[in-house]
C-alpha cells in the first residue's frame, strides 16, 4: 500500500478508531490498528471482543493495500508529526515507512489477514436519532449499571424502542435510570441491551450536529456517525422487567430546587463519604428538610426548603448514590416521592416524565 | 477560639498551607492544619519533616484560640461552602464548629499543643528577589535533581549567592543544570543546599509581582512570598564542585533552531522509549545533523539544519536528558559544545550565558 494524506485529517482518525482498542490485552493484533487503502479512501479499523470501530477518511492512494499497525505508536508519531502531507508505504515484510518533511519511520506490522472482522448489520433496519438527545439520553443512565460482572446482563443497558417511543434504561440493584424520547419513525421496535462499555464509547465520538443511525439484529447492533461505524456484540437474554419496580403511590411528595439539595448532599457527603456506608439522612418536615450525616470524625447538619406533599418522613441513603441522581436532573426543581422508609423513592424533574432515578433507601438499624 | 471569616479567602489559605502537608504520613497531626486565632489575623501552619508553611488574613476575631484539624476534611468542607461569612468556633474537647448559611459542621480536631514548631530564621538575614526569575530559576533546574536517595545532597538544589550573583544548581550523576542571575543587593554571600521538595513548593507558590524574601542560617532557609512563609530544612554537606565538571573547550560547537530540534527529537523519542536505553544518535555534519534510533519495533531518521564549528561528530545520548534539557532553552535557538563523543556536551541558548545544561553521552560499544 502506498497513500498520501493530510497529518490533522490522519490523526483525527487515529485518535476515533483508538477508542476501541483495549489497552489491556496481550495479544499485539488486538492492540492494533487495521488500515485499508482502497479506491481513494483510507479505512481505519480497531476491535476488541466486544466492540469494533470503522471510520475513513478521502486519500491520495497510490497502491492499494492492508496493514496492521500497533495502535499507540503509530498515533503517537502522526500526532507528533508536523502540519502536513504524510506518506504511508508497505513492504512485504509488513513493514510501514512513514514519510513527512525532514522526517521517516520505519515500524514493524503485522499481516491484515489475521485481523478479527466484525459483523456486518443490515443496514435496511437502520433508524434516526438526533446526537444531542442519544449524548443526554447515555449520560442520564449509564453511571447506573452494575459494574459487577456476577451480573453479565446489568452491565449493559436496556434499548426499547416501540409506540414512537425509545427508552434507555440501567439497573444495577439499588438504583434504576431510565430516560425516555419520543421517536420520530414509525413501525420501529427494537429491544436489545447493549453493553456499557459500547454506549461509553458512543458517547464520546457524539459531538455533531447530523442524526446518528441506529441498527440492530439479534446478535448485534451498529451505531454510524458520519463517517465512523460501532458494531458491538449485543448482551443475550431477558433484562429485569424494570416497570414492575416503579411505585404507583405515594405517601410523600417534596419538590425543591435541585442546585441547592445537590450543594447539601456533596457538603454532607464529604463526611459521610469518611464512613464505608456512605449514610446520609433526610428528616422532611414542613418547608424544610434536613440532611445529617453522622460518622466518626464529625457530624453535619444541613438544612434545604422544600414544600412538602403528604406525611412526615425520615429516610436514609447512600450518599453517592443519591449524588449521581441528583447531577443528572437537569431542571431547576426536583420532586422527589417517597412511600415508606423502607421502599424506593422516585427522583424526576419537575413537569417532565422523561427520566426518573428510582433509588433503595439504607436501612436504619 | 471563635471567629468569622470569608469562604474564599479561607478556602484559599486553606490551599496555600496544604501544599506542606504529606499525604503519605501516618501519623494523624502531620496531616492536619494548625489554625491559630489571635489579633484579628487567623495564621495556618502546615509541617512535615522537611518543610513548613505559615500564611495569614485578616480574620474577625471573637476569641482567640488554636486547633489542628484533618487538612484534607477541612479543605473540602471549606472549598465546598457557598460565598459567604463562615463562622469557626472550637470547644475544650477539641472539636471545631463550622456555620456558614444553612450549613453546621461539627468535626472533630486535635490539641494544638503537641503540633511540630517550625525553627524561625532570624529576618535580618533575609535579602530580594524578583518571584518571576526565582520561578524560572527553579524550573530550569529542579528536573535535574537526583531522584535517588542514595545521594542525599543531590536531591537537592545548591543556590549560591556572591559577587552580585546568583546561581541554582542541581546535579544527578547524568546531567547538571545551572541557571544564574544578576543579584542586585551587595554583601550578601550564601552557599546553601536547599531540598527539591521545598524548591517544588516554592515554585508552586509564586505567581505574584511582588519579591520574595529569602534568608538563610546555618540550619533553614526562608521563602517569604506575600502574606505567606516557607521553612526549610537545609541538607547539610558538601555539594559537588559543579565548576570542574564544565569543559573549557570544545571541537565540535553547532547552532540551530531550538523547536526544530525538540520536535525532531520528541518524535525520536517515541521509537527510543520503546528501549531500555532510550538511545537517540547524532550525527553532525555540514549545515545537517541527522537524529536516529534504532530499535526491535523499527527506526526512525530526522533530520535538521545547523551551523557548524569544528569536527564532525557521531554521538549517542539518552533522549529523556537530552529532551528535558532542550525543553529549557527558552531562546529561539541553541548552542551545542561538544569535545568527543565519551565527554560531556553543554547546551546553551545561543548569545546568553544565564543557562546551561551539560549532559553525558551514552558510550557506543
Amino acid at each position: 500500500m502506498k497513500i498520501i494524506i493530510n497529518q490533522k485529517t490522519l490523526a483525527a482518525k487515529i485518535g476515533i478508531a483508538q477508542r476501541a482498542v483495549s489497552s489491556k490485552t496481550t495479544v499485539d493484533l488486538l492492540k492494533g490498528l487495521l488500515l485499508i487503502a482502497k479506491n481513494d479512501q483510507l479505512k481505519i479499523k480497531s476491535s476488541d471482543s466486544e466492540i469494533g470501530i470503522e471510520t475513513y477518511t478521502q486519500a491520495d492512494v497510490q497502491q492499494e493495500g492492508s496493514i496492521v499497525v500497533d495502535s499507540r505508536l503509530f498515533g503517537d508519531i502522526i500526532r507528533k508529526l508536523p502540519d502536513s502531507l504524510v506518506e504511508l508505504e508497505t513492504d512485504v515484510d509488513n513493514n510501514i515507512y512513514i514519510y513527512c518533511v525532514n522526517s521517516k519511520f520505519k515500524i514493524k506490522g503485522y499481516s491484515s489477514n489475521d485481523f478479527p472482522i466484525l459483523p456486518e448489520v443490515d443496514d435496511a433496519t437502520l433508524c434516526d436519532l438526533p446526537q444531542e438527545l442519544l449524548k443526554n439520553m447515555i449520560k442520564q443512565t449509564v453511571f447506573a449499571i452494575a459494574q459487577d460482572s456476577a451480573k453479565p446482563l446489568l452491565t449493559g443497558e436496556l434499548l426499547e424502542i416501540s409506540d414512537q417511543k425509545i427508552n434507555l434504561v440501567a439497573v444495577d440493584g439499588y438504583r434504576l435510570a431510565v430516560r425516555s424520547a419520543k421517536f420520530a419513525q414509525e413501525g420501529i421496535n427494537a429491544k436489545v441491551i447493549i453493553p456499557g462499555k459500547t454506549l461509553v464509547d458512543v458517547n464520546s465520538l457524539l459531538d455533531g450536529e447530523e442524526n446518528v443511525r441506529l441498527g440492530f439484529n439479534n446478535k448485534n447492533a451498529v451505531f454510524i456517525i458520519g463517517e465512523t461505524k460501532i458494531t458491538t456484540r449485543l448482551l443475550e437474554g431477558e433484562f429485569m422487567n424494570y416497570k414492575n419496580l416503579l411505585p404507583k403511590e405515594y405517601n410523600t411528595k417534596i419538590n425543591l430546587n435541585t442546585r441547592d439539595l445537590l450543594n447539601s448532599i456533596e457538603r454532607a457527603s464529604l463526611l459521610s463519604q469518611t464512613d464505608k456506608n456512605n449514610l446520609i439522612k433526610f428528616s422532611i418536615r414542613d418547608e424544610i428538610m434536613a440532611i445529617t450525616s453522622n460518622t466518626d470524625v464529625g457530624n453535619v447538619y444541613e438544612e434545604v426548603a422544600i414544600s412538602l406533599e403528604g406525611d412526615y418522613l425520615d429516610i436514609a441513603f447512600n450518599s453517592r448514590y443519591l449524588l449521581e441522581g441528583v447531577k443528572n436532573i437537569d431542571s431547576e426543581f426536583v420532586d422527589i416521592e417517597f412511600t415508606k422508609n423502607i421502599n424506593p423513592c422516585i427522583l424526576k424533574p419537575s413537569n417532565d416524565t422523561d427520566y426518573t432515578y428510582l433509588l433503595l433507601p439504607v436501612r436504619l438499624s
